[in-house]
């Protein structure tokens, strides 16, 4: 089957936790709207598509489908492409921490937008600056130092009993944090050092590290979600 | 089966989604943390108890299994408690809109706290001002208007194809919204008629109306996700 993904041009945003998904596994997929621009996206925004109603991107045709919701998506794929163990209790563990990481995402973008999505960053610099400070000190930490744990709980280097979407997402939240926040997550250093070690594993994937070095992968930038303020950042 | 369903005393919060759910479908539970205290929470989170790790409540026991994420918790109930329609595609929608309901309730909890939840209210009232006022001109229009949208392209009245967990989480999100918003919910009225009769239906169910009459339904209140606060929503 050939999937179509719809997401925005331009950003990684959500819809790279499933081309991840869909690279590692080598699936065959057309990434629509960088192929027939945004325009395919809103046309089942607006209702003129059949199927279900996605309130935004990303979302994923597979046949007569219509799936909205990362996680969902995730969840639709993980047995098909192989990245979920098997099983129901699995399943379910693999999805819960999708959505934890999902939880997580929201919080990393209203980091740089905690007042409104609409309005520029220069715009709430202010409220920016003080979210951003409790999300250093205290968010931050209570997330990594959760998803540590849960690689401890699982076999010790993967969430779960074998490889999984879940290690490709915490990947990619690694990865937007070391380009986000350099200084506070070097500060995190000591204390992910599984996280760490699953990050450099994923990267290293014949079909990841193919992906990273293609044009594919659009570089992270200042209209995703993780953006690099330096003033957001500070060294110390 | 009787299910064990964790979630933290004196507000409705995220467990209400379950709570609802349960009520309606006549299910077994015990609503552990109001029977024995926050500390049966506290050991699931610090991974003293076995099974899957949450990062938060509200999560659920189900005989050995453990699951977190309120979405994944109705995922897992809805075909148990027959509370979505039968088959995979009816499945994946339903779980895409009680996601979306999810990504629309952090939102909501937002508008009181765009900084940090660590904080109270009362530190963050002028972010709150800015982020609620951008709520109710732009994103409490834009996700309203969609579910209406939802209902009117399942079956005129419903979200799916009959009763399903979802309609009793909209039930609950307009119920907030009104108590949180009543101005602002005023002025849309006339353009969620089908989400108003939903409600409407719902809450005259026999189980979900004997439980709201009951002791086990929380008031809704100022330590909760849905806040009433004047200042936040203006008459006009």
């Amino acid at each position: 089957m050939r999937y179509e993904l719809y997401y925005w041009t331009g950003i990684q945003g959500r819809g790279e936790y499933v081309r991840l998904a869909l690279e590692d596994a080598g699936a065959d997929y057309l990434d629509v709207a960088r192929e027939r621009g945004d325009d395919a996206i809103m046309a089942f925004l607006g209702g003129e598509e059949k199927g279900a109603l996605p309130f935004a991107p990303p979302f994923l045709k597979a046949g007569r489908l219509v799936i909205a919701q990362t996680a969902n998506i995730l969840a639709y794929l993980g047995p098909r492409l192989g990245l979920v163990p098997e099983g129901e209790a699995a399943e379910i563990y693999a999805q819960q921490l999708q959505l934890t990481i999902a939880d997580f995402v929201v919080e990393i973008h209203d980091t740089h937008h905690p007042i409104a999505a609409s309005q520029y960053y220069s715009q709430q610099r202010t409220a920016a600056r003080k979210r951003t400070e409790a999300f250093r000190k205290e968010r931050l930490p209570k997330f990594l130092d959760y998803f540590e744990h849960v690689l401890e709980r699982g076999n010790g280097r993967q969430a779960l009993a074998r490889h999984s979407y879940v290690d490709l997402s915490l990947f990619q939240l690694v990865s937007g944090l070391d380009y986000a926040f350099p200084s506070a997550m070097r500060r995190m250093q000591r204390r992910i050092p599984r996280l760490r070690a699953l990050a450099e594993r994923i990267a290293d994937r014949p079909n990841i590290a193919a992906y990273l070095a293609s044009p594919r992968r659009i570089a992270f930038n200042e209209d995703g979600i993780f953006r690099h303020y330096a003033e957001l950042d500070p060294s110390r």
